[in-house]
């Protein structure tokens, strides 16, 4: 503990893909942090003067410069600090990595995670409704091309964009994580895909998503066990 | 013209916000291209190639790299060429352009945009059904919001995101030309945002985003006027 200087703290919550894309980024790079958890659908005053956007995660870095949107927020951390790169040195492999993020934040996030997460929990969970079964039955489909495409990227790179471990990885990883936690990856169909997510769930800086638990929703079995 | 060096060439759509926030950037920079029109929905092979995504934009640079994915491109071309720099040095700072970076591309496209020119342009040129009317409404409803923000910030800061105009104004100048060029900014109402946005028009960067035309859809008058 050290007096005086204030403590980083991400406001967050746990079934989040763009929060769990920030927790990953700040566990990969070894920086220390509190969690807060923030029911943005509540809409305190408080994450409002923080971010106007009325969204998570929300960023207070060390230092209380307060940041808000995933991919500014990661941006922010890899210009910061630099010790473990998230991103290669060439521009072009920069532009595939970011590419691909924004694939698995955008496009998988309408595609898949919507449709499922957003319907199966989220509406519970914000009393918005009953699940749509025709979005959620959307997801099961649109789920086995993002997968497809992960198996067809892994058989011929190390990792999604390239030779090193980078954001592509942790933003697909989120997102996938999330949908693992409703049990909804098919992921016997997908072995390439399973190998990928594999090393992914083994990595240390992986654990404390695979502890999180929603109250009244708890995990599956596999969600959190390396040998799914 | 050089022989033997490739041309730098953006495949994009006229009425794309992403593609005129490449196309400004480019412009801003100084950095010469040919235009090709494609349009997606036609899911060219040579389109699905280069961008498995099937989306505009796509830019071929001089050195053959294809890039996609309008963030990943402007990043790339911030790296690329220094010269006329759209983000600020100061880290804190390029993170508060990124937020609004995000803010225009994601939320005002699919708050306002969505709602206004894919119902009304996009459905109509891809012959994909009538437009929504309870879409056009809230896209109506939900523009007043944006363009107070825009007041907020512009009569706190000299451009959006601060001191500088950045990447910021660029993707909020996409946006909004786009929205405009249906007649469906409600300008009057919004001073503050006009003043900002009469700005940008009169950039030299801005003038060929005020020639366009689409085939069958002229833009109405005001649209280019610097003076509306």
């Amino acid at each position: 503990m050290r007096y005086g200087a204030p403590m980083r703290k991400l406001y967050h919550f746990w079934i989040s893909p763009a929060c769990r894309k920030v927790r990953l980024t700040l566990n990969e790079k070894g920086l220390k942090y509190d969690l807060a958890v923030e029911k943005s659908w509540e809409r305190r005053d408080g994450l409002l003067s923080m971010n106007p956007a009325g969204e998570v995660p929300v960023l207070v870095d060390e230092n209380g410069a307060i940041l808000a949107d995933s991919q500014a927020i990661v941006e922010y951390l890899e210009e910061t600090y630099e010790d473990v790169p998230l991103l290669p040195k060439n521009t072009q492999e920069r532009a595939e990595v970011r590419r691909l993020i924004s694939w698995f934040d955008n496009k998988f996030q309408v595609e898949v995670t919507d449709n499922l997460v957003e319907e199966k929990i989220m509406k519970r969970l914000t009393r918005s409704g009953t699940p749509n079964t025709a979005a959620i039955r959307a997801g099961h489909h649109n789920i086995h091309y993002h997968l497809d495409y992960i198996s067809y990227l892994t058989e011929r790179r190390s990792w999604l964009a390239g030779d090193e471990f980078s954001l592509a990885d942790i933003s697909a990883a989120s997102q996938i994580s999330a949908v693992d936690y409703l049990g909804d990856v098919p992921w016997e169909q997908h072995p390439s895909a399973k190998i990928w997510y594999s090393r992914i769930k083994s990595r240390p800086t992986f654990r404390s998503l695979l502890a999180d638990n929603l109250p009244g929703m708890p995990a599956p079995q596999h969600y959190a066990d390396l040998d799914f």
